[in-house]
């Protein structure tokens, strides 16, 4: 006979294993969301996908906020790029998900369109910052670096592996 | 005191989302398997993730049902380009999964083997239409567009924008 | 009136169904640690993915072992790719699990840096096998094969059709 203090037990703890894998999905969600949002120039969608305090810190520019993503997303910079057809692909990275917060670290590629094919214009190493809001998760802070031989993307990379440690 | 009614309640709250989350993994292990089917040449494999009324509408060519895309994976073309070394990947779409419809909005990348590595030949905007049969998920209609600078590929990349408004 | 044993079997049923979708993360991740670890130049880290008998068997070169995979982490070879840059980025797998033992098949590509961007220096086919251990799921085996037309890529990447009719 089976108490329904242990079945109300297992429960429990099935439902947090549960929303685990839920968050571990939206959390990828999210990162995927990138792309298609500064590859159509669609500047709303790619600003809403980020905190107020956001911040997104390339080698190649230091954004805060939404107001200065939804820039960047209008700007010459990126419209030329969509003109010349981009895809930025982000890799399946690896995911830590720890109560209300998560990061999800790996490498993206951006491509650009040319007259028979496409070029590898950058290969980066990522670490996305994410929290869960009332309105689902958001990214806090994104640290991309081209992997360019240097120390800064290994940096970045190797948070994939630490995480494991803890 | 915790009444049955109640475990009841919370349990199959419980197999519904283990059920979503389920469905999102096979919908994407359908659009992860077409390409190991068309670059191995196994036209009937490749046939069979789709519905007999499955359409794969591209910039290239349009196929409709089983037979046009077992015709197709024989073809000339995907025969050369076989010879040659090509893999079909596709990025980490978008997933979404609304009852017995689904759908999976990213990029995909066609490599060719070169003397010395690979070129990247064509890299596209997709969105994935799939519908549950008695036989589990298979795909309905494919829209593939080559991001080469036009509106085409954004529409269909925006899809993955749009899905998350509704 | 739900019965205490409906309730037990049905929470049994989903127990095993969550720890499924567990253990499909737990091998995605596994297969995209491997990335950052070589790229990173963490010897120990890429060796403490594979069991004590791993073999990774390459068209480029067989390792047996976890001493094997340490020695050529830090051989010259990879460390000369790292200092031009590197990204070794699986794509999603076709995922199986079967209790304890699990098979992911899919393309991976290796990146290197250039002066202006970067080059596809190799698109590959991979099955990965592991087992499930005391500290958690680890690589057993993993076949590599550069997709140059030959059909040893192919046979691999076969694998991923075969296993959806078992």
């Amino acid at each position: 006979m089976v108490g329904d203090g242990d079945l109300e037990q297992r429960l429990a703890a099935l439902e947090q294993r549960v929303r685990d894998l839920e968050d571990h999905l939206e959390v990828q969600r999210m990162v995927n969301s990138w792309g298609p949002a500064v590859d159509t120039g669609d500047a709303e969608a790619a600003a809403a996908l980020w905190t107020a305090e956001g911040v997104m810190d390339s080698d190649m520019s230091r954004l805060e906020g939404p107001v200065e993503i939804e820039a960047m997303v209008r700007g010459a910079g990126q419209q030329s790029l969509i003109k010349r057809g981009c895809a930025h692909v982000q890799g399946y990275p690896v995911i830590e998900v720890n109560g209300d917060r998560a990061t999800a670290v790996g490498y993206s590629r951006v491509y650009l369109g040319t007259d028979d094919g496409h070029d590898v214009w950058r290969v980066s190493a990522n670490r996305w910052e994410l929290t869960r809001t009332p309105e689902g998760w958001r990214i806090t802070r994104r640290t991309n670096r081209r992997i360019d031989g240097g120390e800064q993307a290994r940096d970045v990379l190797h948070d994939a592996l630490r995480s494991r440690a803890d």
